[in-house]
């Protein structure tokens, strides 16, 4: 189980540095900027979390290989997209696994901190979502899941799901089971057939 | 009194709320992201000066009714634009009501955990602009606050008139009134009559 | 020694100030929003650091007069560039003196939290180049470091140089002294000959 565990703990790093990598390369930054902008991606969601819950040392001073991991992974997208086009599915599913993931991780870093079930929910999500506001702003666009389909959506219900198993009782696993599994199926519902949510209208004067 | 500084502290927060709320809206945002950018909008700043002096728990997490009060007045926004114009300068009076009193409060906090006048000042002003700061870069826009008709000088000019009328000996309460009809008359001269700051000027090569 | 060291620091943090008014002045922010992105040039990477390595208090609140520096230096531009034309040249070899005062200042204080070479390093970096990145993303473009001619790579190599020689037993005035003339020199040279890193390539589909 705890292999499980740090193997998708890792995973996430990954594919969150991959997308960040890929975004920035959209902007022809260079390869600094590329690794920059990756270990935000994949990093800013714990960071911000920590920082604001007062949890130092934040999760990468803490251990380290969460940057190599990152590196790495920028570094692969880096020399690869110069060789073969990235297939946009494959990454929006390994995405999809490091949200729910991410998500699970953060809530429950939050209850171990000793908050209230509303403060995790909301670091859950903070620690999901986070990393990718943070890289879009750093590529200087409106971040993707402000506008996307379900996305924050899916974290929220997953996390929400987990809070509800935990208070009747349910055994840990199958709660965490559950909830990233409710994450996964509405993230990647959103993806194969591109539901979003509603958007702000204004009345015209 | 203390009642009305809590009402005062919710109101500061919903309209903040619903400034973020209405920008975001003007990028078409969906409903996620207005609620987003409307509590970075609400709770930016006093999160960022908690961090900053180290002050935790920080504001929401001690206190999770923040959270709620922001995520309301975003969704009544999100709702009722939808049918009416929402008045311009009702909120931006609302919004001058709000600048008051957050600049104080932020002082405050930081006077009350033994910082110095400077520090406290800039706090007071940290507390008071930096969510609208937050709010337009993660909109993708220059902040409004950089470019518009005085407004942190009127936050300065408030705080700063606080510390006077404190190192003078005038009772807390006295003062607190002064510097915050101060803030409130300089910015909605701003508002009505247009004034601005000098912009930066480059000489011609 | 310590002299030179209060030197170099006050004049890094006066030099990042001047480019971050110059930054903002090129985007015709009004002197509020002038300040602002000065000091946050000045002053975000050092912040940033001790945030994330959660060292209260932040180097400035721990000593306001890196505030007066960086709010005098941004005034001086201010008014100057009302009359003269500054020398974009000569900004940039200032600029370069602090990126490698500042680097291998925040590489210490990390060192004397207790922190590891390659936590260190990176606390390194982040303090000689997150103010220009926080600059760039306030006044709504992409960083200039992400696409700029050696610029994060002279840090990090003065840097690594460092622990080296540290590792090998120099005397600490005599690494530092090396370290410090490596990030000038690489950056020097990437002003004048305008190298830069590779680009991020995408295969074309």
């Amino acid at each position: 189980m705890s292999s499980v565990i740090v193997f998708l703990d890792f995973f996430g790093i990954a594919v969150f540095a991959m997308s960040g990598a890929l975004t920035a390369g959209h902007k022809q930054l260079d390869i600094f900027g590329v690794l920059v902008v990756a270990l935000i991606a994949c990093l800013g969601g714990g960071t911000l979390r920590d920082v604001i819950l007062g949890a130092h040392p934040v999760i990468w001073v803490a251990n380290p290989a969460y940057l190599y991991v990152g590196i790495s992974a920028a570094m692969v997208v880096f020399v690869l997209a110069r060789f073969v086009s990235l297939p946009l599915r494959t990454l929006e599913v390994c995405d999809a696994i490091g949200l729910a993931f991410f998500t699970l991780a953060g809530l429950q870093k939050a209850q171990s901190l000793g908050h209230s079930a509303d403060i995790a929910l909301l670091m859950g999500l903070m620690t999901g979502v986070a990393g990718g506001i943070l890289r879009d702003v750093l590529c200087n666009e409106i971040p993707l899941i402000f506008q996307r389909e379900i996305y924050a959506t899916a974290a929220i219900a997953g996390g929400a799901l987990f809070l509800v198993l935990q208070g009747l009782g349910v055994a840990g696993s199958v709660a965490l089971f559950l909830a990233m599994a409710t994450i996964l199926v509405l993230r990647l519902t959103g993806v194969f057939f591109g539901l979003s949510l509603p958007r702000f209208l204004l009345s015209k004067p």
